[in-house]
């Protein structure tokens, strides 16, 4: 069943649900599905299905599914194991086009449960029915109401509708975004908790909602990435719709990864990885919990913003006084007010402009002031951005302190409120106004910075098709493995300018090639068989003539050899010694969760203490590459820091973009590849790559 | 007026308060004092001064101060400017103990504010008077109550009582944390807002309460720091009482330290030296203003906890795994259950043991069963704290959900509970109850790091008074200016390893002392009035011998001439060079708000730019200098990091403290010193001082 229409129908508007398992012990949990779309006012029919009962919750019973006539849109498997798996079969069989699982117990859960998981995975195959889960606790819609799900947070009295939606690896968390949500006047339009992802994937289903009328806004709380292609599609699709996505993802520490693996028996990708897919196809990621329901509303509805320039506005110094902080701690500059804002306040007996933040004090807390000031930042071309920060009045007098900030919803510009007290109502009335308020300085410091730097979806220019050059260094490479010649052969070919050098079959034929690239040379042992050439002997530097390097070979290849006596030894490389200002190191892999990425970090072991990398999915740009440089901190080194020389930046640029082409499709078997290290020389003297390996296959 | 008694009991339990400018008109906040006196119950006598009533709000109005007959406690004064001065000059002479000041104006208020401060401090000085404020929105104590304030979130129709304290340097602030704090069911015991501190300042007060019966915590928002010296004997005598000290300080960015200057006249200090004085003096310091809220009820009533493993059960694993994610972010080690749990569990049909979290599942949803896991998890020597995550449950049955936690209220070993719905009634139930409860993973991730890693007041030993050396070295220096071989001469004496080098008064003499030393060697102007020596063309490195040296030596002089023809040159210094494994600095410096202060650093270009330092107030014991070694990242270069070669970290942790000795009184003209580079050398082979500068005076 792959017609989009359908599927988005049959998930979110069924008209016929069939609960398999379904229970009227309220103490189960197999009851709450029918129970929750009862309360909530479902207007389909209910078909509840157990062989024990012929009634349920006063509504007639079936024995099994084939007693049931009619289509069935969804049916919700509220068994377990083997007769959950039982059931999905006659689901398929039967043509019910969607079907939910709601136990765990699969590969969340050891050998056998992975066993039981790939039955449900050929179920599918076999019959073409559509699933969510297994461990999924449910799919809800707001309006028409469909409360399908056996999350106990849906025990509310009144289920909110909104216009966002949330897809989420974590079941819980659905109930948690719901109520955290509801205390503050949000609600959803969908809420699905996707489970173990054998079928239906986060990808998908936000991808459905990209086209869903009733979404403004797809939020996902993820654990792992599944349908990585699939997401991404959607995340384009939906930035070109003017919807945000907006995730928030566990594993971030190392202890969360191992966790996110072990809940839901998902593979956890590193979450560099994680941030550059984001980058790369224009999802915003937050790293507060709490920011997943607070970013939204700053971003739905609006232009793209860009800049990182804002301006503060407040009644309450101390309080305004965080918000600065944490914006600036974010990497937002707080710019001050305008000449014109100035001017106005001062007959007001307000003093503005000597600090960077305008604090118009108790004395301008009067809605004109405030709605004139607002008015004025908001016009401001100075700023990118505006934030005003309430204090008590609006906790004591809501209306009154909300009034002239309403009067600002729906601006092109962003514009967020900061509430220094607990003032629920004014921030429900805020809400409800369609205005972007938030509760703490360090949530709405990262709202605002996710929103004036917010990816959007790249489009990779100026990369070129692999040459002939290169498909023919990758075939010899394969065909011989890929010593560090034959590894920077293909560096060469992708166009990479790489150390003269020559290789030579034996010690004697050295020296003419020391005459041939011009002393001082480095000597390397040529062998596919050793990957660490310096532990086993097999590298000399800084070598000053011909004679010397022959006298070097002889007893580096004695050495090697009482190293490693079964290596095929292929001779030597003789290569020219280079010097830089600072040594790069370019990675590529292709992640198993992302696909292919490339890295670029400062060489040497003081870059590996400080972790200091950039990563993005390749192949990239010359302009993204840039962009990738600037993130390096360590590289400051070559862009000017403190007069230092400046090195040949646009020429790393070119480098990290065509090393990244090792993700084109003709070149899937370069599994793995590094240069270690490239040299950057001065301005306009380019880069040269001194070593590297390559991984094929 | 210095007996802390009686300055305790005006600031906190006044008897009779004189308002001076109160008003009648609730539209005005100088109305506010009398208006929330009264609301909140005041049993004792209001004193409302005002020339053209006769009576306000009730209560019998005095012309001025002279028409009030005995003693005053406290007098709020809330008239501006030189009114404001004036009526605290008639507080003094009348012998009003305490006097606070509502109006802004002064120092915070450019050069005419500064100089009317300047009027305040004199007649503090003069008659004697304690003053809060200028800038003071007030004082509050909630048992018995006195609402003297005006801050609007005093409007409350119920304060609070509670066990905790707020000083502010805001005034808003208070405001704020009375209704946030209100709003979880928390209440405070004293709040006060210190204003610009012209007298009575955060530590004092804060001094006050380490003695108030009704104060269990205090907790700081700050601007700034004024009277460190108070604040530090403060905070060690909390910490002897079990009270704890928890500090939320702005300032974490540039902006925000340019906002705390200009909002409240203060010097705002640099964020680093401000976190080496909570260090050194047991302040927890926290980074996000919930957890000034949140942080208190880990801490309080409990012995001091130390250690990084921290247990984590749940019955809902997705905000489990948010909490877990966050606690190994913040530097949390994540331990799994005991045998006998998983034991105990496993005939229950609880799997837990796989991963490190408790996974009890909605299955384990059970009183008993949370009850008893967290029981064995509490008395298990292989965690060092625990934490219990609660799902949907706390948010539709409270009761029950709170009811297995609240047993553990109390427990020596911190326990906390994080929410993962928004429950506001089991948040409250939990607070009451005694056990600490949290909304963020993010602040509950932040109170446990602080809790089980809360700095305590340091007590330095092991560090020697200045030698006789020393003091003839320092003045030696003074006398004769500072060059890099006095300022060498300084270090040496405080018992720092130094470059073996000789000083010659001219070129000839070079080769004679390169013969002594032993070459290779560096050569250096000498000359006080040369700080940029290299710029100058005044250093030259890895001379051979001693006739390349005097060759050297006589270009270099004309070299210095041409680039300084006023410098007074007093020759050479020869130096003998020396080579270690890690370049350091030593960074000594009396900062303006927290005294002598030792950073260490890697030295170079990269350090800086990933400003990569540990600071500490001076001096520091070898311990401490050990601890500082650890928090430099990328010393881990000496400290073993992939098998590279060990420094000699214990010599380097000797010199650090040696030469944290210029904090000595004896030493107090040294205002500024570096070593620059200090050689690190392997294990046993100690560190050498190559270089460095002295600042006197």
């Amino acid at each position: 069943m792959n017609d989009p229409n359908v599927l988005f129908g049959s998930l979110f508007e069924p008209k016929r649900i069939a609960l398999i398992g379904a229970s009227a012990d309220a103490a189960k949990t197999t009851s709450r599905p029918q129970r929750f779309l009862q309360k909530h006012g479902f207007a389909g029919e209910i078909l509840p299905v157990n062989p024990s009962r012929s009634e349920i919750l006063g509504v007639p019973a079936f024995r099994d599914l084939d007693a049931i006539a009619g289509e069935i849109d969804h049916a919700y498997i509220l068994l377990n194991g083997r007769a959950a798996v039982a059931a999905l079969e006659a689901c398929g069989r039967r043509g019910v086009k969607v079907a939910s699982i709601l136990a765990g117990g699969f590969a969340d859960a050891g050998a056998d449960g992975a066993s039981l998981q790939g039955d449900l995975s050929r179920i599918v195959r076999e019959t073409g029915i559509r699933l969510v889960g297994p461990n999924s606790i449910g799919t809800v819609s707001t309006d028409p109401p469909v409360a399908l799900t056996a999350n106990a947070a849906f025990a509310v009295d009144r289920l909110r509708a909104g216009n966002w939606a949330v897809v989420s690896q974590s079941g819980s968390l659905i109930g948690a975004l719901l109520s955290r949500a509801d205390a503050r006047g949000i609600g959803f339009s969908r809420l699905v908790s996707v489970g173990n992802e054998v079928d239906l994937a986060v990808g998908e289903i936000a991808d459905l909602l990209v086209a869903d009328a009733r979404t403004d806004a797809i939020l996902l709380f993820m654990e792992t990435l599944r349908d990585g292609d699939r997401l991404a599609r959607a995340a384009r699709r939906a930035h070109a719709a003017g919807k945000p996505v907006i995730a928030y993802k566990l594993g971030r520490s190392e202890a969360g990864q191992e966790l996110a693996r072990s809940h839901t028996g998902a593979i956890a990708g590193s979450d560099a990885t994680f941030d550059a897919f984001c980058r790369r196809h224009g999802i915003a990621r937050v790293s507060m919990f709490e920011s997943l329901v607070d970013v939204p509303s700053l971003l739905v509805g609006r232009p793209l913003a860009r800049g990182r320039r804002v301006a503060v506005a407040t009644t309450t110094g101390g309080g305004a006084a965080m918000v600065v902080d944490n914006m600036a701690v974010a990497g937002l500059d707080i710019v001050g007010p305008p000449r014109g804002l100035v001017d106005w306040l001062k007959p007001l007996g307000i003093a503005a402009g000597d600090g960077r933040l305008v604090d118009l004090t108790l004395a301008g807390a009067k809605p004109d002031i405030v709605a004139g000031t607002l008015e004025r930042l908001l016009a401001d071309d100075g700023n990118d951005a505006v934030v005003f920060v309430v204090g008590s009045s609006a906790q004591f007098n809501p209306e009154l302190a909300v009034e002239p900030l309403l009067r600002f919803a729906g601006t092109r510009k962003p514009f967020a409120v900061a509430l220094t007290p607990a003032a629920e109502k004014s921030l429900a009335l805020l809400t409800a106004g369609g205005v972007a308020a938030f509760r703490q300085p360090e949530s709405c410091a990262e709202a605002m910075a996710l929103c004036l730097q917010r990816p959007v979806p790249a489009v990779v220019t100026g990369v070129a098709e692999p040459s002939v050059e290169a498909l023919s260094a990758l075939a010899d490479g394969k065909r011989s493995g890929f010593d560090e010649r034959r590894a920077t052969a293909l560096f060469a070919a992708l166009g990479i300018p790489v150390a003269k050098s020559a290789a030579v079959p034996d010690a004697r034929r050295v020296v003419s090639a020391v005459q041939e690239i011009g002393a001082p040379v480095a000597l390397k042992i040529l062998s596919a068989d050793i990957p660490h050439k310096t532990e086993a002997g097999g590298v000399a530097l800084g070598i000053p003539d011909g004679q010397a390097a022959a006298v070097v070979a002889r007893e580096m290849e004695r050495k090697v050899k009482a190293h490693a006596p079964h290596a095929r030894l292929e001779g030597f490389l003789v290569q020219k010694m280079e010097r830089g200002l600072a040594e790069v190191i370019l990675g590529f892999r292709r992640d198993p969760l992302v696909g292919p990425t490339v890295t670029v970090g400062l060489g040497g072991v003081l870059a590996e203490i400080y972790k200091d990398a950039s990563t993005r999915l390749a192949p990239v740009g010359e302009q993204e590459a840039l962009e990738m440089i600037l993130e390096v901190k360590g590289l400051a080194t070559i862009r000017g820091f403190r007069g230092m020389r400046k090195g040949d930046v646009a020429a790393l640029a070119r480098a990290i973009s065509a090393f990244s082409m090792l993700a084109h499709a003709a070149l899937a078997e370069v599994s793995e590849a590094e240069i270690n290290p490239l040299l950057v020389k001065g301005e306009r003297e380019g880069v040269v790559a001194v070593d590297g390996l390559v991984i094929a296959g």
